[in-house]
């Protein structure tokens, strides 16, 4: 045996013995059953809980998703207070393109034919005056409509006010009490919706395979009887949203139309459908709310015969609708399986260590099993012979 | 020694007393080659899949992104049923703000000088009428185009519909065959687009720092030759995502501009560019589809002479391009690396059980290795007397 | 003991018999304080770093969120190349809707009484001509503003230029060089944010609910003293962002209003506040750019007197607002913990490897305890010997 070949043999030999712990098998039932229901136990948790009710196995996406949005209908409004007016898409929904956030208009409050010139203030606190001198020119009150010119005015008979310059007249801005396209309940939304995961190139539409352009001409969502028709009743968006919509139509509101593309793409599992849902997202408390409700104003813009700009003022109150996607896809994915079974070998490998502290403690027979288990080293007594139950005596 | 200072060492050699399992050398070579040879595989899953292809040693972020679209270029158009016209961007991009989402119209169908009045409706099944009778006054028709007055009246020499309120005269839909404006196929636009993750503050444009001004004033997309330029032609896009610009011209559509970010952050690796993929978004499909194509009513509003308001109907039709951004950027963190790693220990610590299961089924010495290793504990015999090897009798 | 008995012994046997490995204790301090100190400093990873810096026991999601903005205030203009002018929410916020973007007006170029016709071009190095033979007839010029006649016209009574069809006259694109509307950074915008974690059924605002009404109504957000309230003065949400209104308002700009949602949702740490930042969003950079700062147009249609149809084209600069909301909230769940418990049981359970590795190379006793610990089976020589402490003569 030379020495090279002694070297390759040692190195074979720490490469290649197999080092296996000697064990003690303990016949005890008592013991054998803990360790085995304890075992269950993590097997059940892993299976049970993480598998079947978490899906931890998987690999998750975020959705990725278009909107289109259509509403329909028309109404007719004559109050006392207006010209009666017919009213159709291009009237009351702004702006006209429909993409995931749509606006219908339901009440408004309009200024026309204003143009760039000077008139008394609306009569308020800071802006009543007795003479020029309680105008200051130049002035730009926050809370008030203009740039004040410096001159006190009569803004009716019984009250003065501070001239300012603006577009005049002033939008006088109360509300009907009523909303004035209360109707618009009675319009439809198309939804048109398509998703897409990514990570696993997986794409969807919200009109599923199965629905056939016929019953989309005539279906309307119902939770209960065409949960798959993508054409909404806006009165049944705000009613499930837990509001009354004409109480809503007046000072207007955000609701938003909550579609949840929450998907198991495992084969053995491939239901992929929209869930809707509806809920109203502006807080209509006057509490802690600063002006309750939705509205904007806009102003359309004319030029009369002598090329004077003027405009007709609208606030608009109405209900915006905003579709919100969201959704969360998973699929089985070999990382988090590994990560998971490996968290679960983890607990496996701990329950030796538990219920040896069981047999040890707990059981009748612990000193015996201890006794063949357990050997002390005796530092000081030993030399070369075997202490085998034997070193307990000097602790 | 007194009882303190031996409690006190009790507690020590209970605190720092190193318990170990024994275990018993195997020069078998089959045994460890099998032991190597798994230890080993696991290794490998952990380094090349685990770290290589899934990265899974990182901490993963989503954008969060801002979008500006510019469209580019003019057209003429000059056919029959139309007055010839020039087309600038303030024309034929609806609306005009580029954000994340532009329209540019290709078709369209005008309905000019409508007014609030009456006029016979279009006929259909349900609109003709022999007398006034047939028509109920105040019935609004879902597929009609207003409220019913209750009149009958001739809509043609040959029909008779019943009368509506509404804007009139009635938009006749009927769309032109072939596209209005089919030269937008050679309009570009330019995107910009500015992404965060906020995770890792980590900030990026799609306008690239190794592209200058000069170079960006005549580039156009190019998957092969400029991969990095911001501007594209939009009849490139249309045919990346699969289609006919004329076709998809005519009754519009919804192209997704796709621009995946998908990073790694790390500084081993620190590409981060923008990939742009190109999709179809609707369904051109008629069977399982409700108004293919895509269009939306807008109203340009006028007032004649003697004030009355007078509008512009206009259908358009068009295609909707939708820039969407999405990506996950990596880097590496401590925790999940931690993790993975805890995993894959989890299972090296499995290996010795697999191992010894091996050895004790299918090695020819089994039963030698058995002896050695495995102590049968026979409670009945035994009371002081190690029992090695003697004690498979009873079973 | 029939068979069927015996069979069913052996077989409890085999599954209540509990194996566990013989271990060796051993009395030497260092070697005890080495494998507690090890098993400490993971158990405080764990604790410290896990646990409460990254808080991975926690099951996180994603934010979704809904966004109102409503600008407030006026300016009246007064420069010597236009008209005086007054300046309300109507007039400078393009487009009037509030949603998670919105537009304030800053500067413009404005091209009134554009109509469809034909006039000559801008002079430029591409459009000069000398006459009508350098101007071909239908040709499109990228950089030019219309499509040829074919004609050359006096652009000037220096130049001639190609003529085009166009809407003429073509806007003159010279930007003056103070903001128009640098009034505009006393504007005030109102926020209104309402987010969801789907996953946890939680809804809040960025209206706290300790704030009310009268608060808000002169409350402003100011990063030390009010830094709950929702108002935001532009000119601090640009100068946040590091940047000069009045130099930002020349050209425009996108500004980003970043709110921070990241929430703890334990019991024990229910703080959930929004936290605001503001960053600019485009690159003021002139040398990688196209098209610096932010600009669009737009036209508003008029009508003359004979229904010729007139335009005036205006090119809006100014500042866009992107209110972008990101998040992710975190709440105890017991998956996450699990596996990262379970990734430390596995280093606890690495620790002893290390331990005896340490114990027989770097302690002095380390062939006693070596003796004792491992016993080397002697495959040849062995046949019923127990060899124990006496096998190393042959390596």
């Amino acid at each position: 045996m030379g020495k090279t070949a002694g070297g390759f043999q040692s190195c074979l030999h720490y490469m290649f013995d197999y080092e296996t712990p000697k064990t003690l098998v303990i016949p005890n039932l008592w013991v054998g059953f803990v360790f085995r229901f304890t075992q269950f136990l993590v097997v059940l948790y892993v299976v049970g809980y993480v598998c079947v009710v978490e899906k931890a196995y998987q690999v998750t996406d975020s959705v990725v998703s278009s909107v289109t949005t259509k509403v329909k209908g028309f109404a007719f409004t004559n109050t006392s207070d207006r010209d009666p007016q017919f009213w159709d898409v291009a009237d009351y929904v702004i702006p006209p393109q429909g993409d995931n956030s749509f606006f219908v208009l339901t009440n408004m409050v309009v200024t026309p034919l204003q143009t760039q010139s000077r008139c008394p203030e609306l009569p308020s606190p800071s802006s009543t005056c007795v003479d020029d001198c309680d105008c200051i020119e130049g002035y730009n009150d926050p809370r008030g409509n203009g740039i004040r010119t410096g001159l006190c005015e009569n803004a009716s008979t019984t009250v003065q006010t501070c001239e300012v310059l603006s577009w005049c007249p002033l939008e006088i801005d109360k509300l009907p009490e009523h909303a004035l396209l209360a109707a618009a309940e009675n319009f439809t939304v198309l939804i048109k919706n398509s998703i897409t995961y990514p990570k696993f190139n997986f794409h969807k539409r919200n009109i599923l395979s199965h629905v056939n352009s016929s019953y989309l001409k005539r279906c309307e969502f119902n939770r209960a009887t065409d949960p798959d028709c993508p054409i909404f009743r806006l009165k049944r968006i705000v009613s499930e949203a837990g509001e009354e919509f004409e109480d809503m139509a007046v000072k207007g509101g955000i609701v938003g139309i909550i579609i949840d593309w929450s998907c198991d793409l495992d084969w053995w599992a491939r239901k992929c459908y929209p869930k809707y849902s509806f809920r109203r997202l502006d807080s209509k408390h006057p509490v802690n709310n600063v002006a309750p409700g939705y509205n904007f104003r806009f102003a359309k813009y004319y030029k009369t015969q002598d090329g004077e700009e003027t405009r007709t003022l609208i606030k608009a109150y109405g209900i915006r609708f905003d579709v919100i996607v969201f959704g969360t896809a998973g699929k089985f994915g070999i990382v988090p399986t590994i990560v998971h079974l490996g968290a679960a070998l983890s607990f496996l490998s701990l329950i030796p260590m538990v219920v040896d502290w069981f047999m040890l403690t707990c059981v009748r027979k612990r000193d015996l099993y201890s006794r063949h288990k357990v050997t002390y080293l005796n530092e000081d007594a030993v030399t070369e012979s075997v202490s085998m139950g034997t070193s307990y005596g000097t602790q």
